[in-house]
């Protein structure tokens, strides 16, 4: 079984909707978003680089799994009206048009507490549990994807390195995150699992952004364009399509020349080729 | 030094406000909440426990501190329009009034996330800090105030027993997750403690909704009537004022209960009788 089924099939078992009828709502509401179809890269990042350094990637499963529901909060957090007010996700209505704004805000919030549970209780040592928390924590909190939408929303970077300065917390950091948590998941060291990571997930933003541009609104599954109504600073908007493919493809090579350092690497060379070639 | 005094000022240092523009209003929110003047109960109780049973209290400071965050971010996120719709907490703006939506909503982010950053960084044992995690984050998720977040607002009690449900997790899961977390700072057995949060949890909200009604809004620091105003369900409207002060006295007489069985329990039994008569 693939990585992705697996993690799928793990993460509908750990969001389960309660019988009772007062805590329904927002378990449903966090199971729409988190079942609506991701990419699962982050997931996948951390089984992989867990297996590559000789781990139990069965074991490393909860982690993963608490990795992609901390993502699903922050997508469903950034849709809300007073975020980036987006109708679409994924193709599907975004969680608090499907849900009302109450349900989506409690169903994010619940996806931001929920993985730290799952770490804690999950069959790693206190040790590397802890690390895992300190890790995800990190990579979420002010100077990382908080701060990174903060950065992006209240107030605008004007300059190419303040810009990927922004992706670094905003994107990079939790991809960052998936690759530690593999290592520790294998009791690895986590320098160039780290390192590979943050090229990966800035790269991916400026893919992300780019995308939001030239790409057909059905293969997208949200609005194109969306990012230059709301006047928001982009790659694209601070050095044009080709400064902004030229970037992509600088972080794309540091990637792929972190990802050589890593033992048996084909297929997160492979993914990270992907990555760049992407159409949504 | 009291209590509240070293919480105060340990919050302010765990919360600085970065210097990078692109970091400071999410910080800035954040801090205005968690300084505008709470009562500090919770890191109270941890660390009152956690000196009943012997334990460091100075190096309880951090994990109290953490759960009085996780509390901050459940009253930004409540106070928010498409909650609660308040506009004034403690007699000021609230958050969202003074900063933005935007800047709430991420504020009370920050706040879920950096208490578990704090506490996997803290002086106590692997086995200790995720022992709290483990309590903190279950106080905090489906089944503790993010449920009863759900079942307060998505959903409305329509009996007292129902109603007690909700507030023993909207409320009573983080003041007896405060306890225990005080008990583990100190290396001691949870239950007795957990038992005593609960029983006070409860009759705190009890309380909270009596003055929701009874009180003076310059001595409530909100609107008066705001929850019967909304619809909501209250202890008040399922069985009036004399049945809510009968059930305010029963669940404190419980907690009493159970602050008899602890140690060296004088101020604690103090404080469970003051919550009883507190008029804010």
């Amino acid at each position: 079984m693939k990585y992705a089924d697996k993690v799928n099939d793990r993460l509908k078992k750990l969001l389960l909707v309660p019988k009772y009828k007062g805590l329904q709502k927002t378990a449903e509401a966090a199971a729409y978003s988190l079942n609506a179809g991701g990419k699962r890269l982050r997931p996948e990042l951390c089984l992989e680089i867990c297996r590559i350094y000789g781990g139990d990637t069965q074991k490393a499963l909860d982690p993963a799994c608490a990795i992609e529901m901390m993502h699903t909060f922050s997508l469903i957090h950034d849709d809300l009206p007073c975020m980036d007010d987006d109708d679409l996700r994924r193709g599907k209505p975004s969680c608090h048009k499907a849900f009302g704004e109450t349900a989506a805000l409690l169903a994010g919030d619940l996806l931001a507490i929920y993985p730290f549970e799952i770490i804690a209780d999950c069959g790693f040592s206190a040790e590397q549990r802890i690390e895992m928390v300190e890790s995800l924590s990190n990579a979420v909190g002010l100077y990382g994807m908080i701060g990174g939408q903060n950065a992006d929303t209240l107030s605008r970077p004007e300059t190419v390195g303040e810009l990927v300065g922004t992706y670094t917390m905003k994107t990079a950091a939790l991809i960052r995150a998936s690759c530690e948590i593999g290592c520790i998941c294998a009791g690895a060291e986590t320098k160039a699992a780290e390192e590979y990571g943050e090229n990966l997930g800035i790269a991916f933003q400026i893919v992300d952004d780019i995308l939001d541009y030239t790409s057909d609104e059905k293969v997208l599954g949200k609005p194109v364009g969306s990012d230059k109504e709301k006047g928001k600073a982009t790659v694209f908007s601070l050095c044009g399509l080709e400064g902004a493919k030229d970037l992509a493809r600088e972080y794309t090579a540091k990637a792929l020349e972190a990802a050589a350092k890593l033992p048996d690497n084909a297929y997160i060379t492979e993914l990270t080729t992907k990555m760049l070639t992407r159409i949504n």
